[in-house]
């Protein structure tokens, strides 16, 4: 549940000490010192006070669509109800009761989802839930082809304009469906015989990043990391059966840099969950 | 739903020069500029790849419990419910259902909760779900009292100890409850009449920290954020009217400095909500 990487830091917190580790200390130490005074707000020997947080202090953006009862479901009968339970008026505080399917809104599908045997929503570790990530644009091409998928020659065209995708990254799909989520019929793109049609992850895409790129997840701003005509669903079970997760409903991935972001994925840890709704934030 | 205080690291990136961000750059701007290199990726010249995620990098926590069905609610009769409504071996894919109300397990309570009028959950901005926490430890007294509050005292001797509490900050009690949530009977502490014994802060604590300290959020590692006793929910009131959120049922309390770590709250962004499930994690 909690990593230490070192005990330093913590341990100057506890004892009131850390204001010793001045500035002079930070600069001399590099980087890494820097990033840990900082964000402890020991950066300064004469401030014993622990500054604004250095997580989001260039950017910070809200990769979360408001989860309402009128939002897109890739099964529209399992749209989530709710109701109010008390009322201030009447019982002196406010409460709503929700009905929903964990495969709602901005979400994660967990490896379970989709790979029997596989982990849950609790088991997903936290460090794996803080990630590097790494936004592919293809919002032009998908415009025109809403069947288009992310192809290793966009990875690869990515890559060498922004640089190699780090280990355990989160790579993120950028088609330009997150404005349309407003509107559940542009969003899913159903045709006269109830086929889909928007963007996804090629398979072999997802495998050879799985391969070649050990990253952490795929994530989306659309229903689903298979692109919407899929009927094999290929990308969910090459993603869950190496034990990656995917994140789904993603959105602003048009304001987040190609290379450089954070996110962390703060999915609700529902018991035996197959995913789960979770509030998803990029910084950098 | 995104802010960037500066368009140059995002901007380098789009256009891959954030390479040309040297570790010198870095070093001689101070440890703001080597914050910002290290979050981005760009502290070493020779190196466009980003790095580790900076947020984390010493210790990272899990400041929530699993949602279960059998975890104690503040209202025994308002636990929620789970139903599997697919399974791979069936439909290819597994998924359960949730029935639950917005105050279940660690959670959120937006003002909109007490306050008529007040904020909701999707109101919230992503700027008061980063924030920076300390952490007041009363567990050996709570021990032997389960009654009581934090105290401004309480507080007091905090700050003489680890220095001021910063701006828009979380106040978190560490009661010791946090390792009781498993047993839901020794976590609410309800005697013979019903009334509910476990800590909380004290009314004229949470004035205090509004008036003189300008926090953010007030977090417990309890139900409530009034003591179990409390029938009038001062606290709740006060703060909620005065426009900030409370945490709930906040996990591993004990595992966290007293100062210097920066939370997220991954607080569901549920429509008209009163608060709701949050992944909250903790950093430093």
């Amino acid at each position: 549940m909690c990593t230490e990487h070192t005990g330093r830091v913590a341990q100057q917190a506890r004892e009131g000490t850390g204001a010793g580790f001045s500035r002079r200390t930070a600069l001399v130490g590099g980087a890494a010192a820097a990033v840990t005074a900082a964000l402890t707000g020991t950066a300064r020997a004469e401030d014993r006070t622990p500054r604004a947080p250095g997580w989001g202090r260039r950017g910070l953006c809200d990769l979360t669509h408001p989860l309402t009862t009128s939002l897109p479901m890739f099964v529209p009968t399992e749209a989530p109800t709710r109701r109010t339970v008390v009322t201030i008026e009447q019982n002196g505080y406010y409460q709503q009761e929700w009905r929903l399917v964990e495969h709602t809104g901005t979400h994660v599908d967990a490896p379970g989802h989709f790979t029997a045997g596989g982990r849950l929503a609790p088991e997903l570790r936290i460090d794996e839930l803080v990630t590097p990530a790494v936004v592919i644009d293809i919002s032009s091409r998908a415009a025109d082809e809403p069947d288009t998928v992310v192809t290793i020659d966009d990875v690869r065209a990515h890559e060498r304009r922004h640089g190699r995708i780090p280990d355990d990254a989160a790579v993120l799909m950028n088609s330009g469906w997150g404005s349309r989520f407003g509107d559940p019929e542009a969003y899913r793109g159903a045709d006269a015989t109830g086929t889909l049609h928007f963007p996804g992850f090629g398979a072999d895409t997802c495998e050879w990043l799985l391969e070649r790129r050990r990253i952490r997840s795929l994530g989306v701003d659309t229903l689903s990391i298979d692109p919407g005509a899929s009927t094999t669903f290929d990308t969910h079970l090459l993603l869950t059966g190496a034990d990656r997760y995917g994140l789904e409903n993603l959105a602003h991935l048009d304001r987040v840099p190609p290379t450089g972001a954070t996110i962390v994925v703060g999915l609700i840890p529902f018991e035996e969950g197959s995913g789960g709704p979770a509030r998803v934030l990029a910084s950098w």
